[in-house]
């Protein structure tokens, strides 16, 4: 019988679907998978597709997707869907993809949401991509429904950032834009049949003109509209671009580095919140400080400070039980 | 000479930037504090508002700011902005209101924007609203830029929660109104002058009329166009209903008790991250680390591993020292 990691490899999607889910769970065992994981990923490219709602992010993943089908390469797609935090559901609309793409062997679609309060949403869906890496599929779509902050997070850790947007948006969207000219390889303007697609092309280019990226690259701006298919070989060119650019620059960007900084401080913070609230009783006494927080009996501060308690105490007595 | 705490609930603007900035980067005594805050928090009224990009939400919080300014109440605001986990940078656009309401001193303006790797956002800003409910402000209005993770959840942390949407935005908000109907206590229908406000508010009509909340209230509707002021005396009311009818339900919800646990739980992981970064040369290994994962001759789980193992080690040695 083979291993999990060698079914994996192997490109077994059963294997692949488990793997995720076992370590979306944070099940056990599962950090011991993803170090078998990691040394077998980073063949794929990784394209992060992020943009205002209703932008149609979801309809060019979906065009995306079929264009690198029609190449023989095998396709990833995770959905990062926002959820409550407090209910723990994801909502996920049900998207046309899930009829035409999901009939195809060679398409793998997952859609991603946080459980709990515990987190890992990011590190859920950095290791759900590296899975897809190590069992061989060529191209990984990470799409994002928000313009949060956890979700350009995510974003920011593909090897090519998509930012879409379309023409005619609100004032707050000047706001976005700075923050995209931050994350975005690629600038899509999608819809682009619509009324005022020059003048938001112009604006994008003045604003990449004001905007000194470290790597000098300079991002292109594509034109689409996703629903006919149009300027998605665009696109893929576009993307296909960054990459070259990217691997004829070795060096480690400073972008790297931070992207490695925040995944190992995400994985580290969830790691002790887990450890904290692993010991005897912690999840009841911490259900008891959440009422009393609720009722105003006790503030947040005093609360953690009780529960740190709690886990000194534990951990004194480990060590004084080993010696 | 008066202590910090003392020049906050006597409601001194600069005491209250002071105490902001000091729970804001995490200083010390920053827990002691808010420690002191707490107690004397809980008598203003706090109200969360969020929605798509573009929606219009900062002209309606400074409407809403002024329509309570006519009203002789004090008035925060607390603008929560994206910024980029790795550069650390907060994006502001300059809003109107920086030139109109800044001048009066009845108003309070501070933008949270996370600082480096660590988070804290949420929690800073939860911190924030302590600080001026306890400076004596009856008006706290907490402002999102985008609809992420983060963002929700800060704004479900408020009595009330306003979202605000407009007519005839994309497909992908339809997934967006299903989180919404979660959060949304009243929901605003901005730029009601424009087309199709009727089948926005009677598709948002059914959506309600599908959602059941556990606490029965039934989110109001409220039309608006902001920009001249229309509508911003009945979302005022709405919002008064809304308090009215949570202090005649005075029993804890499961949603005021999931609230109290994720703020625990927040400040937990940052004290625990803290603490482990706290240690001799943890920040150079972090940043040793950092390179090889980002170089790819390590995995994100055994780095942290590595760091972790740092940790106990330290927390021993001090230990024995204790004995």
């Amino acid at each position: 019988m083979s291993t999990l990691i060698e079914r994996i490899t192997g490109g077994d999607p059963t294997a692949v679907a488990r793997a995720i889910s076992r370590v979306e769970d944070g099940a056990s065992g599962a950090a011991e998978l993803m170090k078998q994981v990691f040394p077998r990923a980073g063949k794929a490219l990784v394209i992060g597709i992020t943009g205002a709602p209703g932008a149609g992010k979801s309809t060019i993943v979906d065009k995306l997707a079929a264009h690198y089908r029609t190449k023989g390469e095998r396709v990833g797609i995770i959905a990062v869907d926002p959820s409550s935090p407090f209910s723990g559901g994801a909502i996920l609309g049900d998207r046309i993809r899930m009829q035409t793409l999901s009939l195809d062997k060679g398409v793998f679609i997952r859609s991603m949401a946080t459980r709990g309060n515990l987190g890992g949403l990011a590190r859920g869906t950095v290791d759900a991509v590296a899975i897809l890496d190590a069992a061989g599929y060529e191209k990984i779509l990470v799409e994002t429904v928000g313009v949060g902050q956890d979700e350009v997070e995510i974003v920011k850790t593909a090897d090519v950032c998509v930012v879409v947007l379309v023409p005619g948006m609100g004032d707050d969207v000047q706001t976005l834009k700075a923050g995209i000219m931050e994350i975005g390889d690629v600038l899509v303007l999608n819809k682009a049949d619509r009324e005022g697609v020059l003048r938001a092309e112009k604006e994008l280019q003045a604003l990449l003109t004001l905007a000194v990226r470290e790597d000098e690259w300079q991002p292109a701006i594509v034109k689409t509209v996703a629903t006919e298919n149009k300027g998605i070989d665009d696109l893929a060119s576009a993307i296909e671009h960054n990459r070259e650019f990217q691997r004829s620059r070795p060096e480690l960007s400073e972008r790297r580095r931070a992207i490695a900084r925040w995944r190992i401080l995400e994985l580290l913070r969830e790691q002790l919140v887990s450890e904290a609230l692993n010991g005897n009783g912690a999840v009841a006494k911490l259900d008891r400080l959440a009422n009393e927080v609720a009722s105003k009996q006790r503030d947040p501060y005093s609360a953690v400070e009780e529960l740190m308690k709690t886990e000194v105490g534990s951990q004194k007595s480990e060590v004084s039980n080993n010696t």
